[in-house]
């Protein structure tokens, strides 16, 4: 059974992913939008630097895909916000085609824009098709593996995961996001405008509080920059000492006052102990550990493809963990 | 929304799985099935020593159950054997009650007893219930949890997963299941009756396969002793230097004449490195380790607890793994 799909969105996170779908025979590419005026017309086997997805044309309309093709799948890679990402994701659902998007906000929505969320479920319920937001991180690291570990224990009182990466290790395009290279004072200032860090954070606590049943009564965000100590050089440039390395950030919910749900992300150039832990204290307590850390790019794109056959069954609507039915 | 569950085998896992289920808000229990008779006709809660469940008695029928409620799953806990655990399948089924069952050969029975697999299948289909055999090993550490390890790769090449336990600090009729104590002649004489060992490697192995999309060409189990090395008192007995300790196996899975699946179970009084280790070699290649390894008893009562929401929903059948669409 060959499943078409199409690529909406050739960013870099685009690309990837077409190169995995690329490989997987139970894939057909039926199209590759993008509105990037110098990617338009372009060859797709050229773009992405693959033979096999030669004589497919990158187009800016959907309208024309679905002319000559009637695409299962959408792969949406445009952005990081729903808000961004909303009259694309209306267009497919609209046309009927299931989406998987690796847009961050679109991981569990229900939380922080819960009428937005509401508003792409009962649209894809109307359309008959099925919405997934999911990735690594958010997606996957720190939230739905989480949930994973939690449902083989008997009771769960407290949620604790960290990834660190060494940002110095990851493509360019990285540095804007953690700061690399800014002073603090600039980091501060762009972060408080939203205007750097990673997005996701929240997203994944309501997602953990979803999977398990939890109702949080609170869930905040904290984000701040780790300070280089001493010069280095990285792939995403050059680091003086006390410039900013990266950043930590946190994602925390509380029930009753108490933590119990504590997630974190160090990403930041030189650090020494990348890697991702997930412990789950409960009857049993779990430490679960990945060696060195999942690694975001190449990992972010093989999740969506491998989320495909989920987006094809079931019930339709913006697809949500499972409750574990903790309380 | 309640949901009514019947536990049908009250063995340790049975008992197990009840005092979960009883913790569980969403969950009500209704019923309570065993064919011992020192079981029957007793009160729930003394068996199980939970007041909670006080007021419900053990019978020996399903009728009996299915007379005064109406269950939509049964958690069924009383055999490793799939034929043997086939009359009381046959029987839920008919009666249109969804199942999870700690059964070990039902995870995954289409390759080894496959016309047993489909008849179950298409039973279940034509009395539109699901039923899911799931566990810890089978059915988590070794098998789902690799799958989805996997599943954030965009290639695999190879699966290597390995689970050592510290049979000493188990419950006692696990001594029976290892062959501690014994001799070397008497474990190997047992186990060539296949009257001892771990029930479910070779499922294991055919559940990864599936869940990659990858045709093995063949699937082979192994069994050995592991001999005591010094005279050691453990929760399982005595065991003397030179006797067995308890046992290593694997289960492997070919394909082109390469070993490409390979999962390893070492369960032995004294084993001194316990922990559950999954690799995933591929693009990204993925360690991951959980620390001292799953308790199998309480996760095991856990998970088919967790799995309950899962066959409440989607397609009638027999429930297997997405596959991933690797080659």
């Amino acid at each position: 059974v060959s499943i078409n799909v199409i690529q909406y969105g050739l960013g870099p996170i685009g690309i990837e992913t077409l190169k995995v779908a690329a490989q997987r025979s139970s894939i057909k590419l039926v199209g590759a939008i993008d509105i990037d005026p110098n990617k338009v017309g372009k060859d797709l086997g050229e773009l992405a630097g693959l033979e096999s997805l030669q004589g497919l044309r990158v187009t800016d309309s959907l309208a024309a895909v679905m002319a000559r093709s009637k695409p299962d799948v959408a792969l949406l890679t445009t952005s990081s916000r729903l808000a961004q990402a909303l009259p694309q994701l209306d267009q497919l659902m609209e046309a009927g085609v299931n989406v998987v998007s690796s847009c961050e906000e679109l991981l569990f929505p229900w939380d922080r824009q819960k009428e937005l969320a509401e508003r792409v479920d009962s649209l894809a319920q109307r359309h008959n098709v099925r919405v997934l937001g999911t990735g690594i991180n958010p997606g996957f690291v720190l939230d739905e593996l989480v949930v994973t570990m939690a449902s083989v224990c008997s009771t769960v009182s407290k949620i604790e995961a960290k990834r660190i990466l060494d940002a110095g290790k990851r493509r360019g395009p990285l540095q804007k996001k953690i700061g690399a290279g800014m002073s603090e004072a600039e980091f501060r200032d762009l972060a408080s405008k939203n205007a750097l860090g990673h997005v996701g954070m929240a997203e994944s606590v309501a997602y953990v509080a979803a999977g398990l049943g939890w109702k949080v009564d609170s869930i905040l965000e904290t984000i701040d920059p780790v300070l280089c100590r001493k010069d280095t050089d990285s792939a995403v440039g050059k680091v003086s000492k006390g410039q900013v390395a990266g950043l930590r950030m946190t994602g925390v919910g509380k029930k009753g006052g108490a933590e119990v749900i504590t997630l974190e992300l160090q990403m930041y150039v030189g650090a020494e102990q990348p890697g991702d832990e997930i412990f789950v204290q409960g009857e049993p307590s779990l430490r679960t550990t990945i060696e060195g850390g999942i690694p975001g790019d190449i990992a972010t794109a093989a999740k969506l493809i491998s989320s495909i056959p989920r987006v094809l069954q079931g019930d339709p609507g913006l697809l949500k963990p499972l409750s574990l039915g903790f309380e």
